[in-house]
């Protein structure tokens, strides 16, 4: 689509600053006395080993005159994170070439600025906010997700779950939740987002994938809309930028951009990648140009997968309502379809094994369902070529023996959202410090009440952390553990899987930490 | 050059496992139900907008069934990062997305696990370096570089101030140093490597400048030759992979490798570029094909610009004795030029306006030199391009009222190496929490004994900080910054230019400090 040259005279601002000034670089051809090495490619000599990256190889320059300063943009990179801002609806949005785990790290470091701090943070979150939590040595008081009974999966923590963690913790430096989760379900952040504004606590959103929330009226709300303060978005993968381009868009008053510039200088690379960043320029340039229009081709393309799905009687897709009920999960974002074997006969592990014999590559499974991330740029064609492969898989059906028949799942082995005290954890210290097996000891699951857990503890499903390393284990807590283990549950992380054992902490450890810590 | 696909079936292994896994990938025209949203560049619809990056997109893929997982590699990533540690010589290598940057963070970050470990750090490093201290929490102990009197240039620290920083802090977690400089200048490590070898202590090197140190015997010595047990490349600067394209090498046992890939999974994106990876694994796969024939064409340029410039009567290229003896500078990248003008009438910063009106883009420049930075890729029509270019700008000089006659330029106004005091400094503690204004207050220079530096003061020439923030003020040092002040040196960092006033930390800032850390 070359909509950004057709209208570049138009009185919308299409232009792509960046991607423009690379272009002018280009067309220059002069000779490169700078890094990087390849000059422009030439290192590949235009033979056919690596034609694919020789060509992206003349966009790959480094800050030399013109192309501005990622980290001090003063020119063209400005300039194309103000339009990003303008198109996003941000106050301020900065280009990442770390991904949104660069977001989510700079977001925390800026936010946590002293050893112990507290964050609250929604217990099912992407790693790279457990990394962040690390690197800030914060302490995270964590949320329990909603939990859909229809589905089994996890959602944002409950207006009640947040308005408690903040009577508990008003002193807390931020509450940062996951909207919407890797299978594209959430609900409204309005309500969390009011209690943090009256709480004087900045919301932050890793929106990783939600980047193209807002676009279009038949696409979700976004979390900037909703109201929240920072927010990060993975514009690679529901947007079209390359992988690693990401956003960090800001507004209000409770966030220190400054030091926030700063966190952003010390996890991102000195040397960006300006392919990424023209791509980031590019991409929201066409959804400026584009306008709603952008969004029709994908989005008609998404309903005809939904209604193709559901119109098959052995296979359906996850909508809200569909399985279940409940706050939980009342949005779906139309770009995510969440596909099952009505039957119960094939796992989603399964059925994506069968959908990539087909061709059809899926986003991810569990042991339910395989998730297919659609996008703008997804064709009708695309979804008949997934139809059509479903058919033929239909068609095995009867003589599959791969696998044996089963129930329709039943709702997982338990729910989040039923227990108080986990509701709203105790303050988990974070660090640096890796744990040496002299911290550790290994106790029988009933004498582990009140200790600190040594190990991560992942009942699956859902999959979420139960405890973390660090975590007070309380009565309830251990409880559920007994539970989990009468009911055979797979618990990742732990090393004694039948869960009649835990590691805890050593008491003596914390002491022993604080010693070290006083050296400081 | 296509050496890589002539030989494909040598006995040499020239093979790219994970460059050829994206071929297949890209040969297969799956339907992609998977991130990145830009469908293999399907969203720029073949048009013209962008079409320098849609061809790359189609190789912009993420962990799909095939293409592995760079934090756990079993697959076509771990091959090739295989074989870049033969191809390099190390024990195991780590392919990088996030720069050398990224490598830095996760060197001091697996080395300093607990508050206030420490590092001895020479005083003129890289960025990266003072954010992992940060990151850390690291007490580090400055060690003063040595000083190029021909020059004016810095290089590593002497064997001396080694031996006397391992001597006083023989419980140091690891000693950092930055080799070649950015000016491609440098001495050997071997005597480093041998003192730390025999403390115990890791040798960590930024070798960023020199991916391609060791690879020709017109290079000079790698870093792992001379026996480092930790060092960083940037493969995009010096040879050819894509920008933020790095490597993190390793060997000996001083290093917990499983430490340093926790650090760089939490330091680096969860969602790597693959072209960023697939250009690490081609420019090894290209250096083993193409062996030392790959570096003759850009050594020749190289050589032949060398050549011009020593043979022009007012052009000057910077070579090891060439304007100063000693041990400092006994080597020199011959991919980096350090051009100056002999009769000291242009600045570099002039010499590069110049050059790049012509055309020609250098790398970088100071008050004196314009750094050249040339590559295996370099043509010798690159070289008579700039050789010609300063035929003309010469042809300029007398009519060239822009800038008045200067004598040649003097040594630079002191030396590092002269202070016996700030050779070895005492342990600078860094940390995430900011400075406010309330921590500081401003004293006459007189008055700033013994106390800590609350901002950075960096003596223009040579550019090194002489102070970072929370270091400790000495007599010796006091005396320096007097003598500064009146030989009105360019001073960076400092608020107050002239020198007169310093801003110091207050003396109850530290136990703020520690009543915060206390709460963890």
């Amino acid at each position: 689509m070359s909509i950004g040259e057709d209208k570049k005279d138009d009185e919308i601002n299409v232009k792509a600053p960046l991607y423009e000034a690379l272009l002018r670089y280009k067309e220059r051809k002069d000779a490169s006395f700078h890094v990087p090495g390849h000059k422009n490619g030439m290192s590949y000599g235009g033979g056919d080993l690596g034609k694919e990256l020789s060509q992206v190889m003349e966009f790959d320059v480094t800050e030399i005159t013109g192309t501005d300063d990622l980290h001090h943009p003063e020119g063209v990179i400005r300039e194309a994170q103000l339009l990003a801002a303008e198109t996003f609806g941000a106050e301020e949005s900065f280009f990442l070439v770390g991904g949104s785990t660069a977001g989510n790290l700079a977001l925390i470091l800026s936010v946590c600025t002293a050893p112990g701090d507290v964050l609250l943070v929604q217990r099912n979150v992407h790693k790279s906010v457990i990394h962040g939590l690390m690197l800030a040595n914060a302490n995270a008081v964590f949320l329990a997700p909603q939990h859909d009974a229809g589905s089994g999966l996890a959602t944002i923590p409950s207006e009640a779950t947040v308005r408690e963690a903040l009577r508990r913790y008003p002193g807390a430096k931020g509450l940062l939740v996951t909207h919407p989760n890797y299978y594209g379900m959430g609900s409204s952040l309005r309500p969390l987002a009011a209690l943090c504004r009256a709480s004087g606590v900045p919301l932050l959103v890793d929106e990783a994938h939600g980047a193209h929330y807002g676009l279009h009226p038949a696409l979700p709300e976004s979390a900037l809309q909703a109201g929240a303060d920072g927010v990060v978005q993975s514009t690679h993968k529901m947007l079209t930028a390359l992988t690693m381009g990401a956003m960090l868009h800001v507004q209000g008053g409770l966030l220190d951009r400054g030091l926030l510039r700063q966190r952003l200088a010390m996890v991102q690379s000195s040397s960006p990648s300006y392919p990424i960043m023209a791509s980031l320029d590019l991409s929201r340039s066409q959804i400026q140009s584009g306008g709603q229009a952008y969004f029709e081709g994908g989005l008609a393309a998404a309903e005809k997968l939904r209604l193709g799905v559901q119109a098959h009687p052995n296979f359906g897709i996850l909508e809200p309502g569909a399985r279940g009920e409940g706050a939980a999960y009342a949005i779906q974002d139309p770009f995510k379809a969440i596909l099952y074997d009505r039957t119960g006969r094939w796992s989603g592990y399964e059925l994506q094994e069968k959908l990539e014999e087909e061709g059809c590559v899926p986003e991810m499974s569990d042991d339910r369902y395989t998730v297919l991330a659609l996008s703008l740029a997804t064709t009708e064609e695309d979804v008949t070529r997934l139809l059509q492969a479903l058919e033929r898989i239909e068609a095995t059906r009867a003589r599959d023996t791969t696998s044996e028949q089963r129930k329709p799942q039943n709702p997982p082995s338990f729910e989040f959202s039923t227990w108080n005290n986990a509701a709203v954890s105790t303050p988990v210290a974070f660090g640096l410090r890796p744990l040496s097996p002299n911290d550790r000891e290994t106790l029988p699951l009933e004498q582990c009440a009140g200790r600190l857990a040594g190990e991560m503890v992942i009942p699956y499903p859902p999959g979420i952390p139960l405890l973390y390393p660090g975590e007070e284990i309380g009565e309830q807590t251990l409880k559920q553990l007994i539970a989990l283990r009468q009911a055979k549950a797979k618990c990742q992380g732990a090393a004694d899987v039948t869960l009649s054992t835990l590691q805890v902490i050593k008491k003596i450890a914390p002491k022993a930490k604080e010693r070290k810590q006083g050296t400081n």
